[in-house]
């Protein structure tokens, strides 16, 4: 089972399409940058091209090492398409804070973004999918595939993995508060950030559930 | 200024693309929920082919009737091919909740989501790009677009806003608990629900901020 790490000096994630063209300063080709980002989203929103138009889809996925790999039904179209090798742009966005400013045109908002480009390579091996797998699961609640039934082979083979090496990507980051034209800093309008963020409401146990059994805790602030 | 909002009964959203082939009970065509969705969301994924290939940006947004509009400076490239008229793929998704199920394979998320197929219009009226800047102000922040410093005639110049009509939209929803194969339930593996939400956290004001003024409230609860 190989996951083909690159290596970080051969792959710096920098290409001319991963080259930011605008606000220069927010970006980054930090594989560190890039990998805590995904590390921390939940949802990322993958592009392909279908019938010469665009086709974005919402999934879920987990990072092992330098791939991310991605999963679903194998009758999924999107799925199928990026385990034939489609071109892809997966981009996974965190929303820190609403940023108000004094005028209208500089509100803005904080992120954290990678974009990245690439191909998916479908995943054969049933070691490798159980892996990936076990990772998807882990990376919203972990040590949970620990817990969980594992797939049997049937359920493994109903299943397409897809493996996407990163090897181009950029992170873009906006942070701060707000950028006002100094002549607009004294009027009497508040300007600031209002902070943004993802958080885990109570458990909800379903109705046939064991008694002794214990809610077990993701990865999101409570 | 006219904001061609489709007539519902001629415009069902529904076409051979937004036709949902998976999970069909998930699905809707219904104009109020894909209006629902757009309207709670902050960020949209947008999606375009550019050399043959996807790109996925991340943009802010708001809804006026039957439109959705989209900024951004005039020398963006994503936008600008938006304003040329660019087939696009854009796609709004909340996330509702973490669904752990007895077995790994069955472990999904609650989700509602919205993708939208069209092509955009750059609006070149001075009144309608008030309107649509203050429509995305205002989305997130109600009322602020009343409040803050209104762009200037250059400002205007310099942003480019698109019109993208809601014509052609699927919206899909999972709810509920996770759906164990019956010969899991008896397993002493915690299973339900754990509700996910965007929350703001406490306002947090620019240093140079007069005393006087008061913070204001976004839609997200605090």
């Amino acid at each position: 089972m190989a996951f083909n790490r690159p290596d970080p000096a051969e792959s710096p994630l920098r290409t001319t399409r991963t080259e930011l063209k605008r606000k220069r300063e927010r970006g980054s080709h930090d594989r560190s940058v890039v990998e805590e980002i995904l590390d921390e989203g939940l949802v990322a929103h993958v592009g392909v091209v279908a019938d010469g138009g665009p086709i974005v889809t919402p999934m879920a996925y987990a990072r092992i090492d330098g791939d991310l790999f991605l999963h679903g039904a194998a009758g999924n179209r999107t799925l199928r398409a990026l385990a034939e090798g489609s071109a892809l742009c997966l981009t996974v966005t965190l929303l820190d804070g609403l940023v108000l400013a004094r005028s209208a045109i500089h509100h803005s908002m904080n992120y954290r973004c990678v974009v990245l480009y690439g191909r998916g390579h479908r995943v054969e091996d049933e070691a490798e999918k159980r892996r990936a797998l076990a990772a998807v699961v882990d990376h919203v609640v972990p040590g949970r595939s620990a817990v969980a039934r594992p797939p049997t082979s049937s359920e493994l083979r109903a299943t397409l993995v897809v493996r996407v090496p990163i090897v181009e990507a950029s992170a873009k980051v906006r942070g701060g508060g707000p950028v006002d034209d100094d002549a607009d800093l004294e009027l009497p309008v508040w300007a600031g950030v209002i902070p943004v963020e993802v958080v885990a409401d109570a458990p909800v146990g379903d109705s046939v559930l064991e008694a002794e059994t214990t809610a077990p805790v993701s990865r999101l602030r409570g």
